[in-house]
């Protein structure tokens, strides 16, 4: 085999099955080498439609996948699932609870974490959608809480138990509050008649001056003025400072009675960065070279939500899907460069763009350097996203549960777990 | 309005949403009464079908179904999500944690829980598939064991791991027997390349002589026989008298080396049985008159599972969805003539047979006196379970599933959810 030929076939080791574990694991497959693709969960999440499982639009099963079924396929990828707990640069090893794995090469894809700047009274009380279980929860508590409402007397307690404050004006924020709007006056309304939900109040929070920072700010606007045509209360240049358990406190305002707090303002690249005594950029992310490995350490690469690199003006790349994809498989391909003894290449990002989806018929597009929004943007957010999806099946799955929530105003998943 | 002219209208509280109450809200729904549906979930569970989640075969969302969007066309019955802790049948009242519901007509039907008759180490250790979320950690348990068996270098622990002693020889056992020999054999084994899965071992145990009691011998000795032929070990007149973390102990025979034990081999009627201060017979059963209704409280039903009454011939009422169904109408039925002052009538069981589906293209069914096995009584079972599934879209998404995982050999649901 060409593999003995050239000697012990090398042993990349990749951590985490997010999008940019996934693609390296893909450029590497079929190749002369070993990979190992660690994950602390069996499968693969669609992270982009998080929020419509929060939403009870999706059932988990239908944005998951299981990893192992992704690599059957790939003779020399093999999966293990496990938490890294401590990665040792020199000795080139990583350590889960159970086992010490060493590697040749590594590629950490750990992704990210939700980032409270030190809120302590917020982490404590904030609902996520940054993984599957925190979205299965978030959805579990918006219909439990409409159940509580239905029991309570007192309108002042009612209220706040109908208020959903959501903090970060970022796509997953705006995403989220108009599915939030759709979910409870298009759909819940059916199912609560006694319940006056016209009291319910969402309010998205954002602390810059507008709605989907980057993004051209006619869109911006538009998506201001779609939310708010949905009764979603837009409240921009506004800061949450802390939560109690029946309030939100903002910054030189006065406090929003509510008792449900939902935060996607922010992400930090996971613990696993500090842990590694390198050098890291704002939000914990892993400072990489042009080729996207660390400085001292050519055979460790990070890649996606971990890593921090800057295009050539000086703009840090986002942590979105795409910029994770490209550079999993840049990983994977300068990885076997390497071991050819090639020269490395440095690592361009696309810039595919921004979709954002506002809920029925509604989105904003800012592809190729052109913008478009309404009901075309929200289609090809449509298509995208199917397109992206892994697994045929689940494709079908998700078509199906869309044109039924979209034909009869429904929800397909309104299950309390508990 | 007719409910005015006839003086307050009566109020109807049933508690437990599953066949027995479904049914029995179905029966009221549009008459002259007040209906309060109570259950501890906000979901009808579809539980002949529970032990296909927990073999991966169909996501929970596919066999629960939210109870305010089936009442919700029917006007006079209302929900409340709660846990009922007991009832007070001289005040005419029931408790919940939160409020105090006063009732003038009470159907009980909470429905029954795993009996291990005493068993505390099984207790403490066997998984069952009794609710969704037991079946959901079952799936999570089964999976979870193989990707620890992946990292286990020892073959004797490795062989306890593939391990799976599955308690009682009924319906449920007999069907998950044959659909985790499937799964693992025939799904995972494509997943697991690094696992010698044929050291997996499916051992199901049953107390009786044989298999399915109370069905035709013939069809329990075909069931063994497919079951042996899927590689499930079958040991009949064997009983199981206690479990530890690594053993299942049996009574006069060598214990079994298995992590993992499934408990199926009975049931006993909800708790709240026990608190009510009446009659009961085996397996905690409230004794009830042929009209369905407590001895000294005729406006107390008590249908399903929890309820116990012999046929003309003495034999007791089985606790199968069907005789819950007939048994909530009937109530309803009695409810409606009582309200009118009409003389109650006797409930009749109408025993519609029992199918058992053994895995694929196989199946047993005793229907109308007259019995059919192999592909025609599995075909059966396939479209009375399918049209007996609440909500066209479930049984869109279901037949989807199952069809995905006949064509392909697959599972279409294997996330471990913590």
């Amino acid at each position: 085999m060409a593999g003995q030929a050239t000697g012990k076939r090398a042993r990349v080791v990749i951590v985490g099955a997010g999008f940019g574990g996934l693609w390296a694991a893909k450029g590497l497959a079929g190749h002369d080498v070993d990979v190992l693709l660690i994950d602390r969960n069996n499968f693969h999440t669609f992270v982009p439609l998080l929020y419509q499982v929060a939403a009870g639009e999706l059932a988990p099963e239908q944005i998951a996948y299981p990893v192992r079924s992704i690599v059957r396929r790939q003779g020399n990828v093999r999966f293990l699932m496990a938490e890294v707990e401590r990665v040792d640069l020199e000795a080139r090893c990583l350590y889960t609870r159970e086992d010490r794995i060493p590697y040749d090469y590594l590629v950490l894809a750990a992704g990210s974490v939700t980032n409270y700047f030190g809120l302590e009274s917020v982490a404590q009380r904030a609902w996520t959608m940054k993984d599957l279980s925190s979205a299965v929860a978030l959805r579990s508590r918006v219909l439990e809480i409409l159940e509580r409402a239905v029991r309570e007397e007192d309108p002042r307690r009612r209220q706040a138990l109908l208020t959903f404050v959501i903090v970060g004006g970022g796509p997953t924020g705006v995403e989220f509050a108009a599915t939030l709007a759709e979910l409870i006056w298009q759909v819940l309304v059916k199912d609560y008649p006694e319940l006056p939900l016209t009291e319910a109040r969402i309010i998205l929070v954002e602390a810059m001056p507008s709605l989907l920072p980057g993004m051209h700010p006619e869109l911006a606007a538009y998506a201001r003025e779609t939310l708010e045509q949905k009764g979603v209360e837009v409240r921009l240049g506004t800061m949450v400072i802390g939560a109690s358990d029946h309030e939100v406190l903002l910054k030189d305002q006065p406090p929003i009675a509510a008792e449900t707090l939902v935060w996607t303002a922010g992400v930090r690249a996971n613990d696993l960065a500090d842990r590694m005594g390198v050098e890291q950029a704002r939000g914990g992310r892993v400072v990489v070279t042009p080729e996207l490995h660390l400085p001292s350490y050519p055979e460790v690469y990070v890649v996606g939500d971990m890593a921090y690199q800057e295009d050539p003006a000086g703009r840090p790349i986002p942590q979105v899907a795409p910029a994770a994809i490209q550079q999993g498989s840049h990983a994977a391909r300068n990885i076997l460069r390497a071991i050819r003894g090639e020269a490395l290449l440095p690592f361009q990002y696309r810039d595919m763009g921004t979709m954002v989806v506002i809920g029925r018929n509604r989105g904003v597009a800012h592809v190729f350097g052109r913008t478009a929004r309404g009901f075309l943007a929200w289609l090809a957010w449509l298509i995208v996203h199917l397109l992206r999806l892994i697994g045929f099946r689940n494709r079908l799955l998700v078509l199906t549960n869309w044109a039924w929530n979209y034909l009869f105003y429904e929800r397909a998943v309104r299950l309390i777990l508990k």
